[in-house]
């Protein structure tokens, strides 16, 4: 049986993992992201001499994911500035002889719970993460949706609730967008402390709900998903996946009516696959480089 | 060569048409819509004996389009109380005996302009209509996009600017949604008259370009479409679109760099085919269903 190496590339750290047709997940190293200087090397070192049939990586972005163009596999225009307009998928293709299958972290993870985890029954589905940023990941006739560059869900614009605390929000970019509203950064800005110390205060939840539960419904009248699926660090507060439900189904109104609104537990859910969505989700997009370049399972 | 109806089914109008292959407008009628006792048998009377192949509808909604449903082809949860739970599909089946393409009425507009129309070029594209409501067909892969149920983009939220005089938007569902701030009668509530009589007041389009500018930013970090329309009888105000684009690059603000976004002129577009982009879409629809039932061109 083949095995493909997979990398979820995220702005704190690399998460580096061989896996199998199965999904199984055989061997998983996390490296912190320093600079591509630093930070290249090690995570080559890893993928060498392993006897790989592919790579499929998952990375922070924006990313150019555009098969035409003259920077594809090439992250663009991050904040990250060490590693801004860098040839990710040439510099692993080149280094190590093997097909690179390449998208977004989140996408990614999308793609993974698609496959094999909580979202593998339906065709159309989104991954949101809420953490450090926020993130959404597509899930489109089940392959990871595109278009013009790649969807930027985290910053969608959000109505900043009269009564919050914060008077703006913390994007550079946005101000009040959900990331500028419910990131984890925000919350800690709003209240003076990071989320973990705050878990029993339940205003602070109920609002943090409330920004994602209008996401979610701004998702459902765009992206029109199948199932939604929620993560990242703030959903580590066990409170919140009951108070986003809520908050769904009170600003949404009752205007969309199908069976998945009527059970918001089965549409609404948490990630299936213990944090290892993300490299699942890579190994995916490996088999898919793999298979592109005449590869047969 | 075979002929295809269309239908353009809208609240106050119904549009009935007959087109060829080529998208070709051979004839057209406009109805007002009354309850279906009324407008069924006025729609039918237009279509029957024209030796159709298949006829294609475009309607208003909401629609349900899981052909697995059983409830497949009726006009589900609108306010229009007599077309409630109407099975519109199923009425023209059975009475002119041909197939029946369907979707909803922003789809077939979408559809239209994707098939012969300024998106042609493109696989992935957005139509949007401001006037009576605001309405937004999505089309991905070069296909109408439906999800769970389909795309409802006029419902997003959007944030009210701080010095708008309407203290709330006017959707009895969403308040201050898209629909509820930038729709005709949100602009006639607002400034106590109809848009087609402010025309020369720049704060009513300024404001309105804000709306429908942030909407559209909200589409781009969502859909991530390669080009977006925008029509409906709001668009008849030409100060508007140069507004908009100006709007969307502002508020943007850089966060998005593609090629498109770079050339506003040529991404963010007026209607192009003289609004018949319904009914070509309907005729599209139409030979769809053809094909799907064994038709040969």
């Amino acid at each position: 049986m083949p095995l493909f190496g997979a990398l979820e590339a995220g702005g704190t750290k690399m998460v580096c993992a061989v896996g199998n047709e199965k999904g199984e997940i055989l061997e998983r190293v996390s490296i912190p992201t320093r600079d591509p200087a630093g930070t290249m090397p090690e995570l080559l070192d890893f993928f060498r001499d392993k006897g790989l049939a592919a790579v499929g990586i998952g990375c922070f972005g924006p990313v150019d994911l555009t098969p035409q163009s003259p920077t594809y596999g090439y992250i663009t225009s991050t904040p990250k500035l060490s590693w801004r307009n860098y040839p990710i998928v040439r510099r692993f293709r080149e280094e190590l002889g093997v097909p690179v299958g390449f998208d977004t972290d989140v996408n990614a993870a999308a793609l993974g719970e698609a496959v094999w985890g909580c979202t593998r029954d339906v065709e159309n589905s989104i991954y949101i993460t809420v953490g450090t940023g926020v993130g959404v990941g597509v899930i489109l006739g089940g392959r990871p949706y595109h278009g013009m560059l790649h969807p930027e869900g985290g910053h969608i614009f959000v109505e900043r609730r009269a009564d919050d605390p914060m008077p703006r929000g913390i994007c550079p970019y946005h101000g009040n967008c959900l990331e500028g509203l419910a990131s984890g950064p925000a919350i800690e800005q709003r209240w003076g402390r990071k989320g973990i110390e705050l878990s029993d205060i339940p205003a602070v939840w109920e609002l943090e709900a409330y920004y994602i539960g209008q996401a979610i419904c701004t998702y459902i009248c765009t992206l029109s998903p199948e199932r939604v699926i929620v993560g990242g660090g703030v959903m580590h507060q066990e409170q919140m996946l009951p108070l986003i439900r809520q908050e769904v189904r009170r600003q949404m109104h009752g205007y969309i009516q199908t069976k998945q609104m009527e059970k918001l537990d089965e549409y609404i859910v948490p990630v299936s696959l213990n944090d290892n969505q993300g490299v699942m989700g890579a190994v995916q997009l490996a088999i898919d480089a793999y298979l592109a370049e005449g590869g047969t399972l």
